[in-house]
């Protein structure tokens, strides 16, 4: 686990730690999660950034104290840092440990940047609906109007 | 010094160490010093918010590794969190300490709002001068147009 790399940053009794975040998305993820200033300012956050790994050569690392993570974040998450674990925590044990993914489907998350699909248009009230069809890079389509996105634009199409 | 609660965060060989920050505020400063992605990802970073304080119940600390400071660092950091505390590094000791202060007068680091203010123009380059009017709530006034900025707006006056 992440304490082994010197003791960066103290263990948590409970909540969540992301490690091997590819460098720079931490920040991207605590936006996405909505807990950056002035919305989410109930936590305990440690952030490290640029930290050394063996496996990355750099890579971020996360904690929230106390977070209980709801059933969108490993989505949101899996989208802006496949690869990333995703561990949960409870009385300083490691409960859950996931590796985080692109999700293959991705249904009211991810927002259609097209501003004539029907998932934008409020009156019709559809639900926005991305598939995965590359992995490298990542590209997901929306399954309504066939807009595809791809990269890092991803991340600015998450739903807050 | 940061250390003693608990080892929040692990002691860095050099950089900076910035303790005491109002709950918040250690966004604000990375941002006003360019160190957040994608401009600024040199360092090895660490951020916690929320962390207790006897002092200010919660507060946030920062620690930038191999940081060394600028001269105008002291004058943007002052502004976004007056009282607290700016440590220097070397060999893992504190070789000068600091206590952020409202600068009294600030010299190209502020920004006048004022659209129609000489230092807003570009073709005149007038040098934005603006003097410390009140110290809580802060507010600082324009020398040129005489615009009084106070509270967190100033935040975002500070030139990147």
């Amino acid at each position: 686990m992440v304490e082994g790399e010197g003791l960066l940053v103290r263990k948590i009794r409970s909540g969540v730690v992301i490690d091997h975040i590819p460098p720079g998305r931490a920040f991207t993820m605590l936006k996405a999660l909505g807990l950056l200033p002035p919305r989410g300012y109930r936590w305990r956050i440690a952030v490290v950034i640029n930290a050394e790994s063996s496996k990355l050569g750099r890579k971020d690392i996360l904690k929230i104290e106390g977070y209980k993570p709801r059933q969108r974040d490993l989505e949101v998450l899996g989208i802006i840092a496949p690869g990333a674990t995703f561990n949960v925590i409870e009385d300083y044990k490691v409960v859950e440990k996931v590796k985080l993914k692109l999700p293959e489907e991705s249904q009211g998350v991810l927002r259609c940047p097209n501003p004539t699909c029907i998932t934008r248009k409020e009156r019709e009230k559809a639900v926005s609906k991305m598939v995965l069809v590359s992995q490298d890079p990542p590209a997901y389509r929306c399954v309504y109007c066939g807009t595809t996105v791809m990269g890092d634009e991803i991340h600015d199409l998450i739903s807050p």
